[in-house]
């Protein structure tokens, strides 16, 4: 049994709390949040209880920390965990800033903890079929690689002042998924962004509507095409063609019912929003956090290729504010 | 070069022309219709020329018939084309009354001419795949079969009083697809209908739904739904359970265009009519007809095919009539 | 909070402890099994504990009891509860013989305990939204419905000799569905079957292919094929075609990846077998218990829906041995 | 009746005669081609006759000319005809070099006489649709639009060395799809390619592999990619994201059947190649030109349209060849 403590008790902590009790290799102790009262709250929902941070930090039983506050603070309490000890499952980005996050990484590196950075869409059954055919040699050599990520409704101007922009707070899962289902990396980037959907969206520095190209290490080329706003729902695909064959991880449609009319036939829509889609990735992520700290092992997405994202994320935004392409290194 | 002429000037006999017409290996000659001028007309629009019944069977030049004429009709006429030497493709069905359409084949029979049946389903791709997969054992051995037969609007009651009512008349092409496709032949029949459309239907001893099933001779068994209106176009459907696999003739959408909106997603309405979804079909059948003419061998749909079908849509019929299952005899 | 206690600890009492314990109203006391170590072991993964029957049903503290035992002792745990004043959610079938389950129906009437069947395929969103489109007259008059429910493999035979034959085991959850989505009633029921999946099926009396033609009240035809032993998985799908639309429930895919090849594309496979299709289904069918319950309304599948759909399953298992259509009586 | 001569018998040359052939509105004469006897033989199997260029030009019978013949003789050709008075019917694109071929527009255009440029997937039904549904609003503000444009095979390095290029022979149809279906023209492009199927391919200056970057005049931005060579057919596709709704021509499957078995579902696979994809838009395209020149109104796809996508064209290779975004000028 891993003893996991719980930072942060919003909307993602939430989530995070319903695995941690339902997790049967996981004892849930401890929920801290610095909204006392919601923390006791969502701890009492699932029978832990609420510690100040210290307290957890300190308490011998803890043997690690699920970080999901607010992405400002993840770099900081990597660090305060990773001094104390504390095996750490972090939310992401690590941080905003990649020097921050550099910083919070090397520091958890030479406390020799293991660190598992949130990148649950790698837990998406249709995601890892396509990492598990390209592993197998089923798609061949990777020639063209299209994603799209698009969502329902425009967050608030204020929450996009301080995200970073689309590259770095929406596309930035999809440069994982990039790396993580092709093994390659990208060399390079371009980016070309539209605020078509708020004009504060461009006044706050940032675009709603985006497509990056992106040339990887073999000379295979990804586009990711971004909209913050689409008229039907949320939307996320991914198709790879190769020189055995091209593999979609499709649209996926909330149920199998069809309506035959004079003329049309209609079938079910796609989900609502990210978590409609991505829900059932959370509690395989957090079995795999815990799956490792069991056997000794790191887990299976790890400080590098948060750090990794992160850099194609800072190309990306780089190329848009430019207008011209980026080459991307990987060196420190 | 097979010279043929044209019985029957109608609907169909127009498709048929063009089929002629269009054929490099005929030669398009003649037109008959007892409306002289609608025969005339046709004739002029491909290039052919009117010519009287009589003369067509009496010129040497004529290799064989293409019977396009009213049902009942094609008894009489096959077995003056048949005592004139002339080759027959025939529309279906040989006859209302199995008695005539039994004595127009061994009249054919005895003068030895090839005569086909235009069940041209069976030169639709998907139906051709699915008896492909079936004789090269794909399937594996059968055990249960659905059709679904539906159209878009009643016909007259008029026309159902006189077309020996749904067995015969709709769901007869699918008692031949049936046994074509399975290599299997029905041992008996239950059906059982209602008039749901139009209470006139009854009134002329008709319904315009129903469901029918066979049992085959290895003991599968075989559902026909058949509708004579449906509110959403035009709508046929087989599938094939076997030990193997399963294999499905689906709904033939027109298009493939989605549009996803808030909740839904559409994409294109099946065919209007019988004529959309099977029009493709009349060209290669009449070819394989030509083709078995030049190469001396009996076309693919014979005559027994067509008595097959109406021994079971007779059987189908009586158990509409009694209530009861019917049992199926193939002799004579 | 309602205090259930669960009668029965084997496969299905393990899915419905499951439901029982994360049910937020639910307040889950006591397991009770035959096999008292079963029980045990089940009771403290939940944190419930092992109560004998007797006990349970003197409890105050216990309000209802979940019936999942095996079939032939519903009929008496059901008399029993409800004479101990419980109301009872009871596993399908109350008991294979109709007189059987017709007694403990007019016990628990008397006693005026609610009591609920689980027919949790109702909770299955597709078929729930066939119901409110039918409900709400989007399909307009209904005329026919196509149903077919096939399983992966047969049964044991030592199963098959017990089970009431295919009809009563397998077919049953579907007449529920045609009654409650359609809002009709069948009056009569024509069904044949076969035994071609191994000839030990016919000697115990039984079928494993068959189909099924049920006439509605209002003139509607329903066909439901059941196939024991399919190629392809698990598989159930229904149809409703009415005056304004035909609407699909249809197979459903294990997920939407697709692989596009040469000449073919291969998309993902059915559920493997019943339980993986319908096992989002028991939690809420639980939960409409519950909150019938607490609203102190019936449950929505009650006494009279199981004594239905044995009435039906009764007539079409009379069908296959007579060789003849049975009309189907509701009155006592 | 529109007398239309065939300038060109090679492989588009002969999809042309049969169109000619048997449009009813054409009366097919005469067919010239460099290779006299294959011109013969052409015009022979259909009723036409060889003429050698001038006589054609000078004949007061031929209305218009169909030019079928090798791009580099496009511009020369549309200059002689439209100088003898006959209405041009020409292949894309005009010539590889823009200057050429605004030289040839412009003697078409001050010789008054129609000139439709044969973009014939405008006639298919799918892009069709989606022009129809943006001109209706239906899809609303258009954001975001992504085409893809893949091959089966890579075509001979000496033809792609004397092609101009992937955007040029590849990509440009799909440029006139963009601005047709969207009423925008874009305004800057970036392109990215890679030769990855053969080394020989980047030797003569080309790409087999790209990604296009559009941004249209309303700050909508478009993607397309090409390949010349994939492992599963031939593919195209069209979506169009806006403020209403998404709406996809999507990818078109040969037909309807799907295969069921263990774990997988198998439906059919793509065109083999791009003239089975859009061989049924080459006969409406010609009959645009018919009505038009009967009604004597502006043919659909003019000599304006050809120029616009050679000059989107242009500066997509520039843009490969730079490295570096490119604006696109529409001024002479």
């Amino acid at each position: 049994m891993q003893n996991i403590a719980l930072l942060g008790a919003g909307f993602i902590g939430h989530v995070h709390a319903k695995s941690l009790a339902t997790n049967p290799r996981v004892e849930f102790t401890y929920v801290y949040d610095t909204d006392e009262s919601r923390a006791r709250e969502l701890a009492a929902a699932y029978g832990a209880s609420f510690a100040p941070l210290e307290e957890i930090l300190a308490s011998d039983r803890v043997g690690a920390v699920l970080i999901a506050t607010s992405t400002n603070t993840h770099a900081e309490l990597i660090e305060a965990a990773a001094q104390a000890g504390k095996a750490v499952f972090c939310e992401k980005p690590i941080d905003l800033s990649y020097e921050v996050a550099e910083r919070a990484a090397t520091t958890a590196r030479e406390a020799g903890v293991p660190v598992m950075i949130d990148f649950c869409r790698r837990f998406d059954p249709a995601y890892a079929s396509l990492k598990k055919a390209v592993e197998k040699g089923e798609i061949g050599d990777i020639e063209l690689i299209q994603m799209s990520t698009r969502g329902p409704s425009l967050p608030p101007i204020s929450y996009l002042a301080s995200s970073g922009g689309q590259m770095r707070d929406q596309n930035i899962y999809f440069f994982d998924l990039l790396c993580w289902i092709t093994g390659l990396e990208p060399v390079s980037v371009y980016a070309e962004g539209s605020a078509l959907v708020d004009p504060e969206v461009a006044e706050v520095g940032d675009v709603d509507t985006s497509i990056a190209i992106l040339r990887m290490s073999n000379g295979a080329l990804c586009q990711i095409d971004a909209q913050r706003r689409i008229a039907y729902g949320y939307d996320e695909r991914i198709e790879i063609s190769g020189t055995k064959e091209m593999m979609e991880a499709g649209r996926q449609q909330t149920g199998w019912t069809k309506r035959y009319g004079q003329g049309s036939v209609t079938s079910e829509g796609l989900d609502a929003g990210w978590f409609e889609r991505i829900e059932h990735t959370f509690a395989p992520a957090l079995d795999e956090f815990v799956g490792a700290l069991e056997e000794g092992r790191e887990p299976s997405a790890g400080l590098a290729d948060g750090l990794r994202a992160q850099r194609i994320a800072d190309a990306a935004t780089e190329s848009l504010q430019t207008g011209l392409p980026v080459t991307i290194s990987y060196d420190a």
